[in-house]
C-alpha cells in the first residue's frame, strides 16, 4: 500500500441494499471509514428483509408489521454505531419487485447526497433474487441521475465509483475481488454494529472469521513490508468501472 | 478522481517487455510520471525486436548485428527522454524462447531494483507469442524473487502490485482496461520520446490518437467536475492482483 | 461410476418448462427413471408452445383453442407415458411473459411437491426467449418457497439442486455440460414418449442420436472397464449449485 | 445430500501436489475419508517446497538439504495421520520445472495405483507458479497412461474423474466450487494431520475456519432438513469433467 | 478478404436503436454500404434520445418537445444523407422502458421489411441501460416474428443475422470484434452524416479516429497483399448467431 | 446465406493436425470444398497418432513402425479421396513434445503453401494434450512466417484467417461454433474418405451423425427460405481473427 491509502475519503458515501442488514455484514467496514473521516455516510435500504431473512421472528410467531418495526429499529442502531444515515424505502423484499417509481425515488437520493462513492449488490446471486435487482435498480438510477434532462431536483450527477460488496458466497456470485479495503483502524466499530443485530447472531462469528480472511490476503497483496499490524481486518470489493487515478499503486 | 491521484509513486518502477519499442508506446506515460516524481524507473528488453518488428530495417538490406544496433541506440534515446534506465537481455525474438536462465537474470532484477510496481505484456495476445512469454517470464520472476529460499542476492522480494499495459488490439487480447492513467502532466514527454522511434513513424500518430481516445475515457469515468482539462491523454492498464488500499476511490 | 450412480432417487421430482414438449425431448430419461424408481415426478408447462412450437397445427389452419387442446393431449399421453403427473398453467407463449403471479403460483407447486431434485431451461438461450423466461421463474419461486415469511401453505422448501437440462443448441446456449446421467435402463420409455408428440417427428430421430452421442460421453468421461453396455444412451445437464456429497466420485 | 453421499469410495484416491504440505491443508479430509472407508490413498510430493514454501527454516539458517529432510519428516508424519502413503519425486520447487521425465514418473505411477478419483492443484494461480505446473503434469500424465500405446508397466487407465483441491486464496485462481465434501466425521484426524506441520502454525487456524466456512456452505447447498449437524467441516473441490451418474441428486 | 467481401447485400438492413444519434456513429458505414449496392436500409430509433443524450439543447433552456423535435430533424437528415429510412417509435428514454407493446410494435416492422441482416446496441452497456433494453427487445421482436403463430400480418421471418454495433467504450461493454468491415468506399457519405448532427460535435472526430482505428486493425487482420489502399476506414461488430457459409474466408 | 456463400475459396488450404486422421473426421468437408473448387489442400501430420489414436492396432500386437505405415498409409488413401496433399512430420505422440524445431519447420511450410485458410486443432482439450500443442505450434508458426527476418524462405506470410476446427467432445473444450460450413455438395467425399480408416470404423456413424446435426443447425440459422435441401451436411468452426469483410451476412 502507499501513500495514496492514507488519504481521506473525497466525498460522500452511498449504500443501496436490499435488506436491512446487508450493509452491515458487508459494508461495515468502508462506512465507518468514511465517518471516522468526517465525510457523510448515508444507507438506503429497499426492504427491511422481513421476509426472506428474518426467519426466526416468523418462527417466534411476529406478524409482518412487527417483524418490519424490530429490523427497522435494529438497523438503525447498527448505523448509529456507524454513524450512518439510514432511510428505508419500505418496498418489500422476497421478491424485491424492480418498479420505475422505485428507480425514481433513488434518482432523487443520487442527486441529494451527491455521493463520491456508491456501494451495493453484486449483479449475480443465485441465492438471492432481491440482491441483484437491487444492484440493477442502483445501477439504473445513476446513470439517469447523470443526465440533466432527467426531471429531478438537484445538479445532473458526477460520474462516482461503484464497488459491489461481498456476497454471503462470494465464488458462486462470480465475486472476485479486486479490491481490498483496510478495516483494521475501525474494526471495533464494525463488531459493535455487527452486536445491534442480535437476530442474526451465528453472522457475527461468520463475518468475524472473514475480515480476518480477507485481511490475510490483504497483507499477502500489500507484501510484507508496509507496516500492516500481524492482524487485520479487511473487506473485499469489485470494480464496476475502471480506476482513474493520477498514479499507479 | 480522489486526492489520492495526486499522491507520488511509492518507489520503483520496473518494465520487463518482449521487444525494444514496447515500452514507449503503451507505458511511457506511467514511465515520465514515475521519473518526474524523483523516482527511479527502469525498463528491461528481452530482444531488441530485431526480427518481429524491424521490418522496414530488413527491407533496407540491414543484417542482424546492425538492426540489433540500431534498435538498441533508438530504445536508449527514448529511455533517456522518459528519464529511464534500459538493459537489454539479448535473448532473441521471433520466437522469444523462455527459459529458466532468462527467469533467473529477471529475479535478480528484481531483488536489485525492488520494485514498488511492474508492468508487463498481457497473458494473451494472439498476434504476437513474444508478448505473453515476456509476461509468462516476468510474473514467474517475480513470485522467484520473494522466496527467501531462491539463491540470489539481495532480500526477498515484497507483493509490488502488477499492470499489464496495452496491446496493439485490446479486445483480442482480452485486455480490458480497469485502470486509465492520466498522464496528461507527461505526454510531452511520451510524445518526445515517441518520436526517438523513426523507423515506426506510422505508430507516433496512432498512439497519440490513442491517449486522446484513452483521455476521453478517463474523464468519462472520472465524472465531469473533478477539474480535468478539455483534452487529456490517458494510458490503460489492467491490474493482476488485488488493490490493497485504506480508502475507497 | 461408482456404486452411488445405482442409488434411488431421494424424492419426487419437478420439472418446469416454458412450453408443453421440452420435458419430453430434454428430460425424459431423468423423469423416467426417477418414477421407475417409485418416485414421483411432477411436470409443470407454462404453456402449451401453441404459438411458438405449434408450427405445423397453425399451418394446418387450426385456431388458437384448438391447438392448446391437441398440445395438452399430447403432453398428457407422454407424461402418463413416462409416469408423471403434468399441470399446464397456460401463462401463453411467444411471449411468456414474466410475472409475479406467475411466480406466485410456482411457489405453492414447490411447497406442495418439496422436490428433491429441480430441473428447469437453461438461463441463456438465443434463439428462444420463452426458455430463459421459465428458468428465471423457476429460479426466483424455488427461493421463495425455502423462506418462511412468504405467504404459502406448507413448510418452507429445503435446498434442492436444480440442474439445467439441455437447450436445442447446446454451445450457442452456453451449456457445458457437468452431468452425464445414464438413461440406458428407461431409454424405450423414453422413445415411446417421444412418440406422443407426432407433430414434432423430425425431433425424434434428432433426440435418439443427441442420446446416442451424449451416451458416447457418458462411455468416454466414465471410463472402458465400468461395465456399461457398448450402447447407452444419456441425457446432459448443468448443475447451478455446488454439488453437496460425503464421497467423491 | 442424498442416500449416495453414504456410498464407499469406490476405489484409491491418489493426490498429486507440488510441495510437501499442500495435501494437508487442501484435501485432508478427502484423503481421510477414503483410508477411513478401507481404500488406499496415495499422495505424491513433486517437490518438498524447500525453496519456496519454507521460509522460517531459511530464516533459521538451515541449508538445503535438511530443510528437505524437515519436510518430508513432517509430510510422512501428517500422511501417517491420514492413513495414505506418500512418495517424494524431489524434483526441485521454485521453480518446479516441467519435464517429460517427470510426466513419465507419474504415468507410471498412475498405472500402479489405478485410482478411482484423482486430486490435484488448479491450473491458475497467480500466486505460485509451481501449482500449476504440478496440475498440468498431472493432467498430461493421466492422459498419456490411459493410451494403450504408451509403453508403462501396467494395463491403461480408465477414466478416473478429476478433482482440483482450493487454492489459498480461491477467487484469485478463478476456483469456484462444484463440489462441496462432508468431512466432519473425519475433521479430527484432518486437524491432527495439521499439527504434524508445526513450521506453518499460522496455517492451522485458517483452514480450520476454512473448514468451517465451507461448512456453512455446505449446509446451505444441502438444504435444512438433512440431518446434518450444527457445526460441519467441508472441503471445496473443482470438477475437470462431468460427473457420469445413475441418478440426479 | 476474399472475393466474397465484393458480394452484394442480400437484402434489406434493419437498424434498431435506442436514441436518435446512435445510428449515425455505429453503422452509418453498414447502412450506406447497403444503399448504395441498391438494397433497402430501415432505420429505427425507439427514442429520440431527449432526456439522456440532449444535454446542451437542456443547458439551452430548451423544452422537452423542442428537443424532440430537433432531434427528429437532425436524424432524419442524417438518414437521408446515408440513404436511409428512418421511423421513431417515441418511446421514451432515460430510461427507455422495455414493454409487450414496444416489442408488437418490432415484430411489426419486422414482418414487413423482411431484414436480411439486422444491427442493434450490445446487450451489455454499464454507462446506458436504454442500449442493452434497446437489443432485448430487438432480439425478442426477432424470434417472435419467425414464429407462424405469432399474430401480426406478413410472412414469419427467416434467420437474418443479428451484429451488434460497437459501443462507445468497447472494453467496458465485452465488445470483441468478431467482424471488421471495410466502409472506405462509403466514408464520405458517413463522414457527411455525421455533420447532420450539430449538437454532438465532439463526436466527429471521436469516430473520425475510431474508424481509423478499425481500419488498421482490419489492414491487420486481412493481412498486407489485399489491395487495400494505405488508409482505410472500418467498422467493428460483433456477431450473435453463427455464421453460415459455403466458403472459409 | 448470401451469394457470398458461393464464392470460391480465394487460394490454398493449410490443415494443420496432430494425429494421422484428425483432418478427414474434423475437417474433410471444407477440405473438398476447397480441392473441388481447383484449389489447393496440403494437410500436415505433425504425428501418425500412433501411440494414442491406435488402440486396436497395439491390442493386436503390432509393433510402433508397423503402426506407423499403417496409419500413414490409411491417412494418404484418405488425401488422396479428398484432393489433399500430405505431409507427415513424424514427431511422436502421446505426448507430441513442442519445440522449436518443429515450429520452424511449420514456418517453411507456410511459406512455400501461402495459404488463403487454415485450420487446426483446438487450445483447450481436456481429453487430448497433443491437440492443443499442435495448435500452438501452428499459430505461433503462422506470425514467426509473417516477419520478414524471419530466417526461411519465402516471402513473408499475409495474414490468413485460422478456424479451429471441432473437437470430440465441443463443449468440454469451450468450442462454441461461429461458422457453420455447409458441406453438401461434397459430403459423399467425406464420407468415402472416412471408409479410408477402418481401424475407427465406430467413428464412420458417429461422424455422419455429426454432420446431420451441424446441417440441422446451419438450416436453423440459415433461415428457411434459402434454398438448402432437406438434409444437409455441415462442418463446424471457430475463428480466431476478426472476418475481414466488404459486406455484411
Amino acid at each position: 500500500m502507499t501513500d495514496s491509502t492514507h488519504a481521506a475519503p473525497a466525498g460522500p458515501l452511498l449504500v443501496i441494499s436490499a435488506h436491512a442488514g446487508d450493509f452491515v455484514w458487508r459494508a461495515g467496514g468502508a462506512i465507518a471509514l468514511t465517518t471516522a473521516a468526517g465525510e457523510r455516510a448515508k444507507v438506503v435500504c429497499l426492504s427491511f428483509g422481513e421476509r426472506g431473512e428474518s426467519a426466526r421472528a416468523w418462527r417466534e410467531g411476529r406478524n409482518l408489521e412487527e417483524i418490519k418495526a424490530i429490523r427497522r429499529k435494529e438497523a438503525e442502531k447498527a448505523a448509529a454505531e456507524l454513524g450512518a444515515e439510514i432511510e428505508f424505502l419500505d418496498a418489500g423484499d422476497y421478491p424485491l419487485v424492480e418498479s420505475q417509481q422505485l428507480v425514481d425515488r433513488l434518482v432523487h437520493i443520487y442527486r441529494e447526497v451527491e455521493p463520491a462513492v456508491v456501494l451495493t449488490h453484486t449483479l449475480s446471486d443465485p441465492y438471492n433474487g432481491d440482491h441483484p435487482a437491487a444492484a440493477r435498480m442502483a445501477l439504473q438510477a445513476r446513470i439517469l441521475a447523470q443526465a440533466v434532462g432527467y426531471d429531478a431536483p438537484g445538479e445532473p450527477l458526477g460520474a462516482p465509483p461503484v464497488f459491489f460488496f461481498e456476497p454471503h458466497q462470494p465464488e458462486q456470485c462470480d465475486f472476485k475481488p479486486d479490491t481490498l479495503l483496510d478495516i483494521t483502524p475501525v474494526w471495533e466499530r464494525k463488531a459493535q454494529a455487527m452486536t445491534c443485530l442480535p437476530a442474526q447472531r451465528h453472522m457475527w462469528d461468520y463475518y468475524t472469521d472473514l475480515a480476518k480472511r480477507r485481511g490475510v490476503q490483504l497483507k499477502r497483496n500489500a507484501g510484507p513490508n508496509l507496516g500492516l499490524p500481524a492482524d487485520c481486518q479487511a473487506e473485499a470489493f469489485v470494480r464496476l468501472y475502471p480506476q482513474t487515478t493520477g498514479v499507479l499503486a
